[in-house]
């Protein structure tokens, strides 16, 4: 993507009860998207909530963050839902956020499905159909944030849903498009100054270097920043300011 | 109240997973408003919808039938949330209820609190309060259903929140116009013609004979049944078939 | 088999909270062993000490029915969990029965995968690695059930397991031994004469026809009876009436 | 209390699935007891495993933190469990944490309630009953850790239970007493000198100045530290180095 703009997203709203995770604040002064959890895998209401408003207040787009029912594995691990009961649950959670993010002065963007559902459906067609009638039957508007390459993308998009594609700032990509598995080293990238000029490299040229070694075409239309440690955090500002610098205009892929 | 009209509602949608619970198909043949659980005490997304397209089949008015998160306590035993937290976890059920419920074809109409909630915020205005903001600030033309005769119905009318009174088809009144304890011997009565005759007198008389013997206002805009197992769907029915003779038409308060 | 003795099991304990499951305390007068659930799929403290206590009057062999965390999902569902969870949380279920167990006047004699772990860890031998260490790990006299056929079999008693064969009285099976999947017709049987000979066959004859039409070898050290409707009691108490006619003795494998 | 040592308690093992709680390790060095985590409040099975390795490792004695059963409230809201249910859920959680316990070479030798359990069973006799009970029940030589001055110790010392009495090292105490609430200014101090200081008079003297300026009678037999930030263990460690350098040997009360 040669374009001049690109959305910056991250995970938010990932607190829950007394353990709280990310720096939603400091991150939502840097992104202009953020996934809020929807409580199946993070967040409870309170928390979530409480991000909503500093996400209003920092005027960031927000996108319904869904996942399997699995606390203690923050929806991580794969269960084989059938097609009833994750419909069900994808439409209990863009509600139960739309209701919250209209109290908090705004309102839902689009749905990025988190973790192992994200990953499942990347290829998983049943499970894809589940969430994607989910979203349209909510409303039609809403858009679908998915993994760039997968064949998701085409899958949704020939149902008349709005698809972006997402590539990961700090991982490493084969020369096929797809993602390297984090069990292998050098599958995530640490040195914020090659992580930044990575990302500009997919913005201004269409894709990176693969791991082995040949151009990969990565058709990114948001980049998915951390949030988690203070590090984490540094290194978003980090990419940000090297976007900026190179004119890169940082807008939600919604506005 | 001496209308000629009465709503009647139950409590449905508490099936969750593998485990059921209630005959809602049946009960939403007799009552003319269901308040579906919302997850936090009963109900999973899929039962929640499915009982949801039931009632909008049926065109059976809903509400959202919000509680304590307290899935093995059933909602029925007191938590001290704080205000952020009631607050917080009344907006999320009302939320994911009237999303599923769009989809469903239906909306939701009123909010009736659950079991130890319930009983709570009768006379705990603290609680009440988080309630009563949950719902004006969701959505200010949703009504509150509320226990006949409380403290509750006079502070939530002060804060311009509609409020219905809601007595009890099965349950022995004092002559205060309060509930007789479930502790207490005679506290619930179980004949289905006496239950009958004493909603009728409810509602062309505007009250009953309470424990002690005494004729007692008790000023009952919906009568709550039962639904959880057979003889209660009979009772239920029977209830119906007394005032349709008697030319009480069953109507939803909201209609 | 043709030994003059069976054990007869069933699945116990999974009420939870408000919701009732099953007839816990007649099917303790049928069965020799008793799966009691431990509150990952079903069951909670209170219900589950109360069927401990059933099946100690009944002097009705416990074992741990551990599962997935997945209440919703009744532990029907795949979880691609890790070893080290799954090795914990098959530890902190089998103790937390043991506990309560003792507490009631009895004692786990084994440990009974449920649902989807059950299925799962037939063939996968990563997740079976976990529950055979867990079960070692805190006790070693502990037996594993396992179905009948499986290599799980093979693969835990080369560990110095001892595991129990397990059939199931009301399904269909292939010619090599494994069982007819659910989706296909004929899949589960539904006449208590033509199970409960199946049965007899089994124990009598080690093996009964296949759903191709041969006779295949099953070999059955526990067979599996279903005790959640009352249906259900009334084959499983057929069953063992058929038996007991037959001179076949019911008596726990652990005995 | 003017013995030559103390015990030091503090709360651990509450990590629950990604979230990461306390300083687990760290605070093993300085401390001769451990509360652990349960499941009901936090502590998942495997961050439970691995704090009690851990625990097992430093040779510090392990305690069951049991609690309500309420994760998004961290344990810390009050609730009505009926005896059968407060029971039932305290002896689940002493089960499962002796079986891991043992697996991971060690054993529980006492209980101390968490959070709001652990204030509400300090004058309410009915839930202490049901606290009291299941340790009893399971294992007749664990002990009971209370709240200092409360009519609990009394109650349970009648039925023949082992009693400890704790008292808090950074919270400001009445003239009668009874702990300062968090609520009012001053309730809880900050000062690491200070407070190693307090603990040392409690130590030497048997009680402290109180908020009125009074010196109050504190019978501490344990202590309990914080370890949830590295301030807090920082100056755990301050209090163990006042102990030591004053010839209070650090000891478990449970040796």
């Amino acid at each position: 993507m040669t374009s001049k703009h690109i959305d910056l997203n991250s995970d938010l709203g990932e607190s829950y009860g007394a353990w709280k995770m990310g720096n939603d604040e400091q991150i939502l002064g840097i992104v202009s998207s953020a996934n809020i959890a929807c409580g199946f895998h993070a967040g409870d209401p309170s928390n979530i909530l409480s991000t909503l408003k500093h996400a209003a207040k920092h005027d960031v787009c927000v996108g319904a963050h869904v996942s399997y029912p699995d606390l203690v594995g923050f929806g991580r691990r794969n269960m084989d839902l059938s097609y009833e009961e994750l419909y069900a649950d994808v439409l209990y959670q863009i509600s139960a956020l739309q209701g919250l993010a209209q109290v908090a002065g705004t309102k839902i963007s689009y749905v990025k499905p988190h973790g192992a559902l994200y990953n499942t459906i990347a290829t998983n067609l049943t499970q894809a159909q589940a969430v994607i009638d989910a979203i349209q039957h909510f409303d039609k508007t809403l858009v679908l944030v998915a993994l760039a390459g997968s064949p998701l993308i085409k899958f949704a998009r020939e149902q008349r849903l709005s698809v972006i594609s997402e590539a990961f700032a700090d991982r490493a990509y084969h020369r096929d498009g797809t993602l390297v598995s984090r069990r292998l080293e050098g599958a995530v990238l640490h040195d914020a100054e090659i992580i930044a000029q990575r990302v500009l490299n997919m913005i201004q040229n269409g894709g990176i270097e693969s791991m082995e070694g040949d151009f990969t075409v990565i058709q990114a239309d948001t980049i998915c920043l951390h949030g988690d440690t203070l590090g984490a955090v540094k290194m978003a500002a980090k990419i940000r300011d090297v976007l900026l610098e190179n004119k890169i205009e940082i807008r939600a892929f919604s506005r």
